[in-house]
């Protein structure tokens, strides 16, 4: 590579900026060449939701970058309104149009590198080509659903993913009927459904309409109005459709280019995020990179990943392999939707299992600090581990607050390949405000390794078979107000003076609200030769049969 | 040791109620004894200050378990008002008096367990034993705190450690004139004085007045008020003192039975928190752990290393030698104060020159979530790395939220024995809401990275050298309204074209507000052969030179 070398970079944001600010602080020397298609560069894609619902009152705000302060901070020659059409990687040149006056021309490169994001998922379905039915990913497609959103009184949101119901979130803040439909039985898919469970509770309270485990088989549009047709036959009608299934990687240029593509379009990349092609990088939403928890290759369309392998892919043109490689993506992911948040790190359960990963998990409630301080409330916590060396595979959480904490921490452990021994004692930060002298992190380890050590059975759902005998061990007053079906009330405190009532030949199941109680129970039980087994994560995770 | 053995425990609170919930859950056919001097056991000492001032305004919420519950739930004999008072090693028995009618007795036990917690330092001074002069350490402390808080009008807080300014702040909050004298130079002086800084701002903000360097020579009584005279001959009268500058241990019946003691009297442990007697376990603030940093001991009274300790004990006796290790500590600790919070977590600066560790460290300021995102407010964050391998040593931060998700976080890679390279990369959550797409910690660690690698030079104060120019590098409009004692200003965007007034034979440091811009100069300068360094943490954290 010459002294002066052209890095061109097609796709002006959040992956295609870090690498040209880094590219600049690394090289004064350097071409640094930012093509976008848009009109906008370095802009906050994940703010965009919150423009749409006011949260965000300024729309100026969302600009991170402009144009112009990359020339003036970083001496960027930035054109936008200008797409990359083609790349020549004998000529290493680029072929672009400008979209302004529609003239091409070609743009030579010493180092290219791909940012071009990933595009939201419209399905060839009846109809489905309508202004009336949108997709977001940048601030002009903001504009026309605020300008849209303001005509109408109902909005229907296709998918319950992150996006989905952050769209869902905002357009209830400003005042409109909201109705999601999502294929699978529960929201957030990306979640296991135990978890995801108290944010359909939490939409539902605020008032949006949720209709799960159902699909759109094709929209009709009357007047102002447009009518989405279910594959259960039910339609919907709202004034506004926004599509929100998904993103699928821009990999087109790529793959034209012949450069290697993974399973499912993204272009193969290694820890230097360097392509097929070692002139050609690609970062971001349009890459694969590694699972650093399975060995195996992620796809995470998320902006820090983006960022950061944005920041790598610099890093490798002008340091080498001395440069720190990208070590992998996990999948952090966090959403607030209204008064709740959850998140996720590392593998779920059915990933997992797709892996043929022996694993176990637990879920505790905790509050998220100590709860004798105004303002505590319940965190549910799960973590899921290797079950032949103890190591931390993933972790998910709910709750209103706190939940952020324990995720990083847990992507921290992940990182460092911790097992549950080692979370058993992180030292958090405690004092009333912050956290509690057991963390919840702490606890879900504690229960981990009780359930490995075998100090307890668990079970995950309720007992359906007659042989089995369900204690509920809550208060007397509780299990008095609120019973549970099939259940004998014992309360914990009375367990040893009242086993002569429980019948050793038949398994027993313990259960209370939070998975604690019956966690002890459990304990008493089994060391007084019961065959006994508590609920995980009791009444707040798992619903009594008929609730 | 026989089948229904007898753990007799020392102390009923964090520790010593800790290691008595898991004996018993370990094993229900054990005598299970906890023997504790005062009339509560299991009450939230950290909750203490926030019941004076109010904010956990029912006392029964401090009360975590009981006599009565710790019986019920977990069959635990608990013995209040009784007070061990010599340990008798070669007959495994330990004599109690009991407080109420001064009666004495013996208890045998199998193993015995030690947490007699840590005493509030009182040293002697003139006057000090007055009933107006008090310290905090239990319910009965905090009664009598309350008390005469009420009927006073000023109060006087010697010490401005953690439960020195939880106390400052509180007292404050029921419209109490307070003062507070340290000896340092700064409050906190746990953690470094540049991050301990905005605190000593917040307090005198919230009107608390705050004298520094220097100590209390004495006390003296007149009707109902105490004047303390100082080291420097200044001093301050109030109607209430509350003495908080630190604690030690309670380990004087262990000395008497001649047990090992580390150097500043806490009783030595194994990493089962064995003390050189194995039937003799101590755990909590009278204990003496690893320092799993430095490879040295450490004593940290804090409640979530005494509660786990608590459990490890308890997993010992059962579980012998197969029990989970405790790893050590690390120190981790929060405190806030007013609307700032501030902790650290492993060493400071002053404890690795202590220990002779060539250390590396770098100060970040960054909002603890996206900027667009409203109530985005700066934290300030300090990473400390081992220059050898890059291991992270410490941190610490301040600032109005996020503080202690940060410290976690940096715990954890502490605990995987994580590099500033491994934190370049560690993959947080991120949503507008929660974080952002380069975390705080992933920014503080490429400022250390940047560091290490040599692409920048730092300076943590400002040049005092005549011969160094010192370049603002702030925009035009900041520079104007708030000059720079000394200082040229060239704003970052110009640096590039006006080089030429720069004098390359003489030192160059730049200097901007946060000190991010500086970074960014000082590349520029550097590549274009300059001898130039930037001011860590800028403005933000160095005031400029006058101010
Ligand atoms: C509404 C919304 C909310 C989100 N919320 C979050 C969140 O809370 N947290 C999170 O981590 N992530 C979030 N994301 C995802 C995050 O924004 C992306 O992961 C990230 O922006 C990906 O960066 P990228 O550089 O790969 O692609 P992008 O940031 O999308 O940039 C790609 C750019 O390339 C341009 N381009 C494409 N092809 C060409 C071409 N041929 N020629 C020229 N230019 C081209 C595109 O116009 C686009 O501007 C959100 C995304 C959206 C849309
Ligand atoms: C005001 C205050 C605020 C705090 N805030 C925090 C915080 O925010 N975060 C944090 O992590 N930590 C905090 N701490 C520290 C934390 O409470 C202690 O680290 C923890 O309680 C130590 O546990 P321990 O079991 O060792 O001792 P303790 O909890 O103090 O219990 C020891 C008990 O043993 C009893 N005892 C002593 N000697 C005998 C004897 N000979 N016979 C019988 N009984 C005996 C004592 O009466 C005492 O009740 C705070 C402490 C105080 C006082
Ligand atoms: C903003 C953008 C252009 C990247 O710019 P950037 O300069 O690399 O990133 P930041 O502004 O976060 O600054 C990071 C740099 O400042 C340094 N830095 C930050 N704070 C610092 C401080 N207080 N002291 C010293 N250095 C500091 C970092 O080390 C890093 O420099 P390096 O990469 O050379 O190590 C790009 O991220 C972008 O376009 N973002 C918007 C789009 C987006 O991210 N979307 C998805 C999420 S909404
Ligand atoms: C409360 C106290 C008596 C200890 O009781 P404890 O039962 O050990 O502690 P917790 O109530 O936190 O419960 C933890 C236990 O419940 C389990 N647990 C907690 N939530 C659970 C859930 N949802 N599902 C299953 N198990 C759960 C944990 O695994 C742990 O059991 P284990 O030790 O056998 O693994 C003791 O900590 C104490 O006295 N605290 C007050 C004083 C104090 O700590 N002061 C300093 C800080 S203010």
């Amino acid at each position: 590579m010459n002294n002066n070398p052209t890095i061109l970079i097609i796709g002006g944001v959040a992956g295609g900026a870090s690498a040209a600010a880094r590219a600049r602080r690394l090289n004064e020397s350097a071409r640094i060449i930012m093509l976008e298609r848009g009109p906008d560069v370095s802009f906050a894609n994940c703010g965009l939701p919150y423009h749409i619902g006011g949260e965000i009152a300024d729309r100026e705000r969302l600009a991170v970058q402009t144009p112009e302060s990359l020339r003036e901070l970083l001496a960027i020659e930035v054109e936008t309104l200008t797409e990359a059409t083609a790349i020549d990687r004998a000529k290493k040149e680029v072929s672009v149009r400008r979209l302004a006056d529609g003239s091409t021309d070609t743009i030579a490169y010493d180092k290219l590198i791909l940012a071009p994001g990933a595009s939201p998922i419209v399905p060839p379905l009846e109809g489905i080509q309508d202004d009336k039915i949108v997709t977001l990913r940048n601030l002009q497609d903001m504009d026309r659903i605020k300008a849209a959103a303001a005509e109408v009184d109902s909005v229907l949101v296709i998918g319950a993913g992150f996006i989905g119901l952050e769209m869902a979130e905002q357009l209830k803040h400003i005042g409109k009927q909201v109705s999601v439909v999502e294929l699978q039985e529960q929201v957030l898919p990306q979640v296991d459904p135990e978890i995801a469970a108290p944010i359909a509770a939490e939409l539902r309270s605020n008032g949006i309409e949720l209709v799960l485990q159902d699909g759109v088989a094709g929209f009709k549009r009357e007047g102002n109005q447009i009518t989405a047709t279910l594959n259960s036959g039910q339609s919907l009608t709202a004034g506004l459709v926004i599509l929100s299934i998904g993103v699928k990687p821009e990999s087109g240029l790529a793959k034209d280019a012949g450069l290697e593509l993974g399973a499912r379009g993204h272009i193969s990349v290694n820890p230097f995020q360097q392509t097929s092609d070692p002139d050609i990088y690609a970062v971001g939403d349009v890459c694969e990179t590694a699972d650093p928890i399975l060995g195996e290759r992620a796809a995470i369309p998320l902006g820090g990943p983006a960022n950061r392998q944005g920041r790598t892919a610099a890093d490798h043109i002008f340091q080498g392999d001395k440069a720190l490689e990208y070590p992998g993506s996990l999948g952090t992911a966090i959403v607030r939707v209204f008064d709740l948040a959850l998140g996720s790190t590392g593998h779920n359960e059915r990933r997992l299992q797709a892996a043929g990963v022996d694993y176990g998990h637990v879920t505790i409630n905790a509050h998220q600090h100590a709860g004798y301080f105004p303002g505590a409330q319940n965190l549910t916590l799960k973590l899921l581990w290797d079950k032949k060396d103890g190591r931390v595979l993933g972790a998910s959480a709910v709750g209103a607050d706190g939940v952020d904490k324990r995720l990083d921490v847990i992507a921290t452990a992940i990182v460092g390949k911790l097992t549950i021994d080692d979370l058993c004692h992180v030292e958090l930060s405690y004092a009333p405000p912050f956290g509690s002298a057991k963390d919840p992190v702490n606890l879900a380890a504690f229960a981990a390794c009780n359930i490995r050590d075998g100090l307890t059975d668990v079970v995950y759902e309720f007992p359906t078979d007659e042989d089995t005998q369900l204690i509920d061990v809550r208060p007397a007053d509780l299990a008095q107000i609120r019973p549970i079906p099939g259940a004998v009330s014992i309360p914990l405190e009375q367990i040893r003076s009242r086993l002569g009532e429980i019948d050793k030949s038949r398994p027993v199941v313990t259960v209370c609200a939070l998975g604690k109680m019956s966690y002890f129970a459990t304990r008493i039980l089994k060391q007084n030769g019961f065959n006994a087994a508590s609920v995980v994560g009791g009444l707040a995770l798992v619903p009594a049969p008929g609730k």
